[in-house]
């Protein structure tokens, strides 16, 4: 932990200025939200001057224009870089402890680990694996045989890549994620189902990220390939045989079954669900829980299950809202028309009338 | 495995009143659907009384009131508890065969790990770790920089901490858990999808459970934070800052996306989702699959995508249900109408009727 | 790498009849859509002539009686096991350079360790366990005290096993799954959740699979059942006391709840989910997301949720998207209707219609 510092030598730090008074002891730095009495917070849009009000924090950070403050504060272009500088400030991050190739990895002979590239203890890499320069392998991960990972990529904790799978420069991949398992297909030979062939490998782009726990199955024949940008999130599969584009969020829990294909900036909310053999335009965006049975165009946003342009669904989720109005209505009809059948066919009713 | 013992000794064992034949020889222990002669069994309530008849073990326990059964019996006041000690009876449950840190495991000089603490093989625990007294860090459990794990709390095989990672005392991890990776979160500068800031931390309460493979990110500023007593099933995801209150049930692979916040003893069962920023009141419950797009209040039901209020949810889904039957009589008004005008307007046609 | 081959090569290779130019130089094999010139690639069904057509590959391997292709070609009567052949001839597939126990494994002295079983490196194995003959543990690989590996099993990288799970023979269980982990129960006890008893195991019979980062959890008292020739898919949840039958094939992100049982030949596609203490009857088949609240009989196909079977669910689906053609008659007939009372109780106007 590092020791209390004033404001004034906070904005010194992050280069912004000053405004109110730079004495001010600051111990620590929070949201606005959990920020207490020595902290200093953060406001970048003019709604929360109200939250700002009501918080104890000492002082704040905020962007060029901001409305006054009750606090003293520190006026910059970009708020958030200033406010992470502060945080590291208070918090630093920390670096790895790790250089070179731990003596309690297991590296097999055959295995090219480049320049300036690091394993940690209990890593293993099997036969004929590369692993380019300055590349971070940590503690129990897991690469079998035949693989490339790219030069800077980081491999946290655990990860397992079966073999062959080729990861790019610069990317990164989350504590337990699995690469290169058997995609789920079979066919049933005597009432038993037998695995179909999974030859294929995983090819993962540069300056990709990939998430805890995410599964990306091999590819049948081919590779399954997740192109150069892309962004995944925690806990979800990518079946075999996909090829998603460039620069997509897949959010957590998003189920793409074999075969599918994305454009590239296609977003997918969490845990949307595509079936297999789809295609996804570039742009489109699928909303949180989207079950996709059919290929989405270019730009259009499809929500709901079975998903659908997104003003068609909520337009359909109203109208089930209006169901019972529809019912009443419905009924308050057919009663009158009945009324007016009897008295129609009642002369006797109808004179009384 | 234990050798077969008479229901009497099983009697004395669990404190409770043999009813029936004391000398009946008992080899093993199953629940009703699953016992087989030879096993005793358990009955906690009294519709269970035509499943006990038709079952083929050889006696059984139940609750002070039970009904008559053809068994032979041990009765008490917690079945579950009696039972629970007459399975262990017959198979013991392994304890740690380790104690102290393993030779086998990668420990940082500046770890500090308390006295009891048990540390396996093949574990790895980084600079500036504090492993409190009775912690139990199983093998391949991987503890990033400056994390601090409780006293007795227990790490399942191949957790994952990220650096700063705290956990609580008595808390249970289990295996293939990930906590403290980046959250989700980029923002667009040039084309590419760049990360925000991930500085914060998780900070997990006391007697916190988390199940396999369940994810939790770091914040952005400040702590995720998963409050003391709260319970949380496998494959769940929480996003980055969220704040889960106290004593709350979160089952299997629901995802709940960033800067949520919960009260006490919430509820969210199976493959929930909730989108970012929602606040899910004290003692509300969530059904199965909901998708939950809005603040929650207290002790709320909600259930369906988008989550709606059970009662007002299940009356749609009826009123869905009925949506053959209104489209039948809305056809027939319609017919009806048609003829009643044609008649009206066809002079011709109305003498003729 | 493999060197280029001719058309005859290959075709001798698997044993196929060539049509065309024997001598055509193939350097690599390829799906169509991912085919370039050099390649061969397959064709299973005569729909694919049009896209063989445009496709650069330099050859195909199709099933007898297939139209006729502008590519030379091999005829084979088992396309895919020809092709899958071809494939592993230019792409060999690595096989495990590792024999025996490793010396950088950690084998309790109480474990028995059959002939020609493999244990790679950092895989820790616990007392009491009984591995047969011919399994295989990758690295990393945990399986805690008393557990029972069946003859030629593979374990992939970083699976954990917790105490007394059964694993039967040929079995894959791949990457990072969690089998034996406690189950989801709890009893209220001074405002407090309290974890029941989780005494039981897991057994998984021979032939299945279990997909990378699948959570299967301990019984209460008994076993977590996985029937013979089951099949798997990654990201699964199967709770506590469930007996999965034979032969189901599983999706991804598929969540049982406790106490389910199901059938033979049950299909669950993607992200199901099911209530607990449910049972799946016989070859019934649950469409992707379905949310399953009841029983589902044999032979049934369930979609939606909640789910209903799959006629009436799309039935139900096509009504609501009458629901805006619904309300526009709705609204005309009461229009209509009140126009009729209006001229009905209104003597001038209907004299003036």
């Amino acid at each position: 932990m590092v020791s209390t510092t004033t404001l004034a030598d906070l904005a010194a730090l992050v280069g912004g200025q000053l405004e109110g008074d730079g004495q001010v002891t600051i111990s620590g730095a929070a949201s606005i939200s959990r920020s207490q009495s020595g902290d200093i917070t953060l406001a970048d849009v003019p709604r929360l001057t109200k939250q700002l009000d009501e918080s104890p924090a000492s002082a704040v950070v905020v962007v060029t224009g901001f409305p006054p403050t009750a606090q003293p504060r520190i006026v910059v272009e970009n708020v958030h870089a200033a406010f992470a500088q502060i945080v590291s400030h208070f918090r630093p991050q920390y670096t790895s402890a790790c250089s070179g190739c731990s003596e309690s990895a297991h590296i097999a002979s055959s295995a090219q680990i480049g320049p300036d590239a690091v394993v940690h203890p209990f890593a293993t890499i099997e036969q004929e694996v590369v692993i380019e320069s300055g590349a971070e392998i940590h503690s129990g991960v897991r690469i079998m045989a035949g693989c490339r990972i790219g030069a800077d990529a980081i491999l946290f904790p655990n990860v397992v890549l079966y073999p062959g799978t080729i990861i790019g420069a610069r990317s990164v991949i989350h504590a337990g994620a699995v690469l290169g398992g058997y995609g789920f297909g079979y066919h049933l030979v005597d009432g038993a189902h037998v695995r179909k062939a999974q030859l294929g490998t995983v090819e993962i782009g540069c300056d990709v990220e990939i998430g805890a726990g995410t599964t990306i199955d091999r590819g049948t024949y081919d590779a399954t390939i997740i192109d150069d940008g892309t962004k995944i999130d925690n806990h979800v599969q990518i079946g075999h045989n996909c090829h998603i584009g460039k620069h997509n969020l897949i959010c957590s829990q998003v189920g793409v079954a074999g075969s599918c294909t994305t454009g590239d900036y296609v977003v997918m909310a969490g845990q949307v669900g595509l079936c297999d053999h789809l295609h996804i335009g570039d742009r489109a965006v699928l909303g949180a829980k989207a079950g996709v049975m059919n290929d989405v165009p270019e730009d259009a946003v499809f929500i709901g299950a079975p998903a659908t342009p997104e003003r068609d669904q909520w337009r359909m989720w109203g109208h089930v809202r209006q169901l019972p109005n529809m019912r009443r209505q419905l009924k308050k009809l057919c009663q009158k028309l009945d009324r007016e059948s009897e008295s129609a066919s009642d002369p006797e009713q109808q004179d009384a009338a």
